[in-house]
Formats: structure tokens, sequence, C-alpha cells
């Protein structure tokens, strides 16, 4: 039987700043990229939903970002590399302290924004989030973008990799996604970025941008969780998968 | 043998701001209470008073504050139990974290500064610090004032309760402390300050501001690490304590 | 001809997070209270909302608060005065550069949250926003709680008051408002919270929460803009009162 | 009769936290380079070294950064330009609130840190300053690395241009900064830092590194505040400048 992990950013409220509905996506995901203070989240409203994953038994990410509230953990930061690994570790740190709370634990660790995209390819700063899960002793896993060198990175440091695929990209022929300044480079259509998960699922490929079919591996899909249609694709793919008889289970364990 | 514990807030620079002599205050305390972030502290700072803590086989406390960096923690803040407690759960966790990259681990709480001072006496916020040390597991022991409400409260929870008492603080004959606004509140004297807390731990009792004589009992001597003569201080308790034979070791463990 | 003012709080968003409909309230509303930054806000959206309220020519109040993002001004903060009143110069000061850029003016302050509440009453926070208000000249005018201390206080210190009413909230026969925490202290209906304005306006009077009539004088009526019922409640109020025969004209000039 | 401008970056305590000896600085320069909140400064601290700063008649100039304080300002942050001119305006416009209150005006703009090093050569994010500037009415002077193609792009724009040499930095033959990397960028010796300053002031020659000599126009010299021998090195320059018969004199008026 099939299986792949759903996977979501979640958390991500504010104070009196509401985002997404984490309700609603932990209905549909078998993981969830828990905000940490850095980007998005307070304490308070990080607990909610670690408390709200704990019920439907939800593996746990720690969505680390590089210290920028105002800028949604979007705007890439000349960061030292000592600095970095702290503000990892401290991200995760907390995260664990709150899930220790809710009753679950943090599985696995995933960069957001803008230092998700820089480690992707930024050796120097790769290595920094490598050594913080390492120092953290080794148990975590990363979740990595499919095809990015990261992923070698990783594993050579001793680090279990989960790879994802992104369900509302296009790809490039190579297995790159497609930059967001690309004509069609985001999909919006529920049922059309469902029948590629299934495809990409069952038979390991997806249709890149030029038509062109290419091959993907990836553990876990990424479902975006604070677009208008977000609920809406999570609901498509969730089901078209579950029809299609994959089991929707967590990544890392 | 007669044994006491010495702590001081320590870990509390921030980015391009010193404060205090980590170093050498490590070098004569045998507990540390190190910020979280929160009125002080950024992670990479803290990472290397931990290091250095962990290097001297220094106990380490979760100094957890308000959520108050322009403020030193020093502000009131009327803040709901819900986000006090996953506030410190938070800063615990975080602290955690680096311990664990530091090869040490926080064996107490501490609260800093207005906070502190408030869940003394104020019953609701002391019992959403207790939760939030309940959460963790309830192995962390609370670091309180001698004399004050909070340990009966922290004991009846099932915490371990370490008290101290203050080195450089004259005390009312109640055994509270006299307000900073008194005069001759604070004790600046080394050799003063450091043959009162021999007598503390010889026998029990310290001279009140009257004159009197007071029983207090306290497992942990606090001494200021941020003042200008907090080297000074601590240089001359450690020696005068080691002197009268007392033995320097951590209360928590 | 009558006149009243209707003041709403806008540029509540922050970073990637929306608050409001700023659009849609600067269209009913005369004056707009913009967050300056310190519980809401980032330049940018200030900004945008400067820019929107100068092309429909409502007036501009600086809404300022305590540091507290994560609490969203909510929570009472025990600040030294010397810090308030510099908080709120600073505050007062980058809105009136975003001002500038937009083409428009700050005509008045409209302390937020918290901060409103205490300095309805304490008088040491109230003569620290004062303060801060004098020492920009004194052309700014401040407005407050109808039937509050704080009135008398601001006249005496020279300073231009701006009386409000709530449109939503319930009076006592004293005419305080009704504490959040009774029932009935919140009124949902936009007819009957657009009649009662109506009322005000035209008569000075309002129905106390025992059904008596009290006497009210306010120059303006805040219309909260983050609530769901927010653009109905102003869309009511604003033509309940056009038909009344009412002007609906800034309060600050 | 020659006459210099001598800056300091000032008004960079944070909190409980100090940085450098403003007063001391404030008796040897003609004009601070105050911090507005972004990357140091809280608005009371800021506060009071406008106040010292308008005692002595020194000129004041807005110190804005990036939005991070966890970092001083000295990363590099990939911000949008409506984002960046909006944080300028916002952090101006504060330091004008203030300087109002402390009875002076701002009267130029120096980028401090990252955004200093970034704006003289990135043109967008120079655009982003200047359009801040301009946006402000244009009254302000924009103070510049001389010799960075920022002064053209200023000029261009109808910008006055101050135009800063570093008192402590070594200068390659072509007129820029040797990098702080390479051997021998900094100068330590108060006595050669004061020397090289009189020859830049009485003939527009300095000797680079490598012993040529280059020629350099520049309207002020920067003395840093900040580090350890900060007073010495201005102290020294000062002091040779006036025997030299150099007037000190504010650049910005």
């Amino acid at each position: 039987m099939k299986r792949v992990d759903l996977n979501s950013d979640l958390g991500e409220s504010f104070g009196a700043w509401r985002m997404g509905d984490d309700e609603a996506m932990l209905a549909l995901v078998s993981s969830a990229n828990v905000a940490c203070g850095f980007h998005a989240g307070d304490p308070a409203g990080i607990l909610q939903t670690l408390c709200a994953a704990q019920k439907r038994n939800v593996a746990i990410g720690a969505h680390v970002s590089y210290p920028d509230l105002a800028g949604f953990g979007r705007r890439n930061m000349d960061i030292a590399s000592a600095d970095l690994t702290a503000d990892v570790i401290y991200q995760i740190g907390a995260l664990q302290g709150l899930a220790t709370a809710a009753g679950c634990r943090v599985s696995y660790v995933k960069p957001h924004g803008a230092l998700y995209n820089t480690i992707a390819h930024h050796q120097q700063q790769a290595q920094a989030v490598i050594a913080a899960i390492k120092a953290l002793g080794g148990h975590l896993a990363l979740m990595v973008l499919a095809n990015s060198p990261l992923e070698a990175l990783a594993r050579q440091a001793g680090i279990r990799v989960l790879r994802e695929a992104f369900a509302d990209r296009a790809y490039t022929p190579e297995g790159t996604l497609v930059s967001r300044r690309e004509p069609g480079a985001v999909l919006h259509d529920p049922e059309q970025v469902a029948a590629r998960m299934v495809q990409l699922v069952t038979t390991g490929t997806l249709t890149a941008i030029d038509g062109s079919t290419l091959t993907l591996t990836a553990e876990s899909i990424c479902i975006h969780g604070d677009s208008p249609d977000a609920v809406a694709i999570a609901s498509a793919v969730h089901q078209a998968l579950t029809r299609a008889g994959v089991s929707l289970t967590a990544a890392a364990g």
C-alpha cells in the first residue's frame, strides 16, 4: 500500500492576529509545521495548535525561521552561522517545551520562508541549521525541498531527511520549482492539484510546466495553510489520495 | 558540614550590548540563573554562557520573565494566566534546547524582575508559573524568595522549592526585603555582605535593619551579577563562606 | 445643523497579518485612529492607510499604545512616566513622518487599549501622556472617554479635548461604560446602535442599561473597526445620522 | 579658515543596556547620528541624548537602520523598497518628534551599519532611502560615504549630500575603505588617526594603505562612538584639528 505524508504550516497566528484555519487543516494533514515565534506564533497560540494536533495524532515539525516578525520570515538575512545555529536551537527547544506541555513531541524540523529557500542551496547557512539539529541529539528529521542540494548535505551529517513536494506549485523539467515570478507557477484548481499529487504518489512522476514528465521522490506533500483556498485544496488532495488507496501517514515518527 | 548555593543572574547580554561579567561570576557561583530571551539574552549569547557554565559544573536555572526587552522585565504586566503559562514554558523549553547543545541541563526555574516580585504574593500569576513548571514534568525546582507565600503554593503543587536570601539586601524584622526606596535597602560593602551571609548559613539568623535578629532559612544566596561591584561582592562572599567551612553546592540537582 | 465625528481604529494590520477593512471604514468615518507600531501597524501598512485616509479627507489621530505587540496593547503595564512620555512622543512623531509622506497631518492623539483605560483614571500615567502632547507643541487634541477625569486634567494642561462615546457599548446611569464582563455590555444590533447614536447627537442623552436617561456630551463617536460586524455597524450609524440631518465632520481640525 | 564636521553614532543604549559615552562624545563632536530604535535606542534614552546634544548645540542626524535589534542593524536584509522607504520615514519621524521635545531638530539622515554599506552601492535600496528623505520634504541632507556611487544618486534626486571620511579606517589607493577583514583596516593609535585627519582637512589628501597619496573630499569625519578607545580618539582628533586652526562646525544646518 502506498503512503505519503501531508504537511502544512500551522500555528501562524500572532497575538490578536489570526492566520489560517488550524482546526480545519489538522483534520486533513498528517504533519504540522508549527511556527516557533520567530516569524509567527505566540506561545499561547502555539500551545493551542499543539494541543489540537496532539488530539488528532498529527506529527509536529518545528517551523524555524530567521528572527523577523515584521517580514514574516520571508526576507533573506545575512546572519552569522553561530547566531543562526543558536536561533534554530532556541526555537526547536521552545517548541519542544510547549509540545511536552501538550502531550506530544517534535519529530522533525522544517525551515520556513526565506531560510527554507536559502539553505536549499546556501551551504554555510545549511550547515548552521544542520549543526543545530545535531546539537539537539540528532533524532530530529529535516524536511527538505526534494531535489535540492540540502538533501545530500543533511544525509552526510547523519540526519534523516524528509523530501517534500509542493502540491500547488509547478515544476521545471529539471524537477525544481518554477519561480513565483513566472506565469503558472502557482496552481489554484483543487482538482488539478489533487490529480497531480495522486500521480506523484502512485507513479513517482509529475508533469512539468513544459508538458514533459519528470521523476520525483517525496515522502511528504506540502499544502499551504494560509492561502484563501488552502482548506479546499487540502480537502481535495486528502480525498483524492484516500480514494486512490494511499495511506496518509506522518513521514517523521 | 554546612552547605549553601550561590546563585547569580547571567546571560543578560543582548546582541551588541554587554551586561555583567559572566566568566568571572561563573568562577564564584554554584548556580546560574540564565536569561531566556524575554527580558535579556539572545540565543547565541545564552549558548555561550551555558557552555561556560557547563565547563565549571555550575547548575542552570531558567530565568524566565515577562516579554519586555525594552523594560528588562522590570515592569509589572497584567498578563492573562494562559499567556503567562505558555510564555514561561516557551522560555524554559528554549533554554533546555540550548542547554542540551551545551551538554548540560536546566534544573530549576527562577522568575526574573517584576515577575519574581509579583508572584511572591500574586496568587493568580504564581499559579500560572507553577502550571508551566508542572506542564514540563515537574522535575524542575522553583527558586523563591524565602518567607514568601509562593513557597507554600509551590509545595502544595508538588514542586520542589529552593528558598533564597539576597546577599546585598537589608531585611525587615519580619524577614521581608526592605524596599529599595528606603535608605539602607541595598548593601554595598563586600566585607559586611560576606559576614552577614556567613552568619546566615552558619546560624540561620540575620540582623534586621532595626538591629533585631531574625530567623531565615535559605538553601541559596543570590548575588547580583550586573552591579558595578558584583564580582567584588561575589568574591568576598565566596571567600568568607569557604573560610568558614561552608560547602558551596548547587541547591538544585 | 448638528454635527458629530465618527472615529475608528485603523492601520492595525501587521506584516503578513490583516486586521479590519480599512478601505471600507474610511468611506464611513470622519476620523481615523491610526496605529503607530507599538500595539499594531508596520510602517508600510500605516503609510498605506494614511494615503487612503488622505484621499478621503479623513482626519488622522495617533493611536498610541504601550509597547506590546504580542498583547495588542491590551495589557496594563507599570511603566515609568519618563518612559511613557518618550514612548508616546516617539509614536506620534513616527506617525507625523508617515503622514507628511502621505500628504496629510496628525491632528489628535487617542491612546489605545490598556493605556486608554488606564489614563482615564490613573493620574500619573495621564500626566505622562499629556506631557508628551505638550512637548510636541500642544496643537494636538486629545481624544478622551466622555465623563472621565482625564478630560479636566487635559484641559488644565491647555490641551484641546475631544470627548467620545462608544457606539456599541452600554452605559451605566452615571455615564460610565458598563464593564465588558457584564451581560449586555456590548451591543451587536446595527439598527439599535444607530438609533442610540442619533438620540445621543440630536438630544444629548442616552438610555442607560437600567432604562434611565443620562446626559452625555460627545464630539465624537467611536466605532470599533476590527469586530466582525464593524462595517455593518459603521454603515448603519453613518446612514442613520445622515438621514437625521447630522453632519459627519472630523472633531479635530 | 578651514572647517570640518565631526560626527559620531550616539543614543545607542537600549533599555537597561549602555553603549558608548554620549556625554563625553557630545563635548567633542559637532554632529550626532542618533539611533532611532530599529538597531538601538529606546525613546527615553534617545530623548536624553537629544537633550544633551541640544545643550551643546550639536547637529542631529537620524541614524536609520534595518529593523534588527538583535543584530544591531549589522546584518544585510533583503527588504522590499516600499517597506524600506516606510521604515526610514517612520524612524526619521520618530526622531523628529523626540527632537521637537528636546528643543532641537533633525537636519540630516545617516543610514546605519548594513544599510549604510548596502546603499553605498545597491541602487534599489539606495533609491528607497532617497524616496524616504524626499517624502519628508527634502530639507534633510544625506550623509554618505565619500567616493561612493550613492553621492551622485542622491544629488540627482535633489538631496543635499554630506560626504564623510572615517577617522579610524585605512583607505585603498582608490579611495574606498579597506575591508575590516584585511589586516590594518582599523587604526587604533589616537595620534596617528588625528594626524591623518589634519592632513585630510588641510590638504584634501590621505595616505592610502599602500603608502600612496589619494585625494578625498569630505565635509564630515566619522568617529566611532562605541569602541573602547572612542573618547580617546575623538579627543585627539578634536585637539589636533583645533590646534591646526580648523573650525569644527556641523556640516548640516
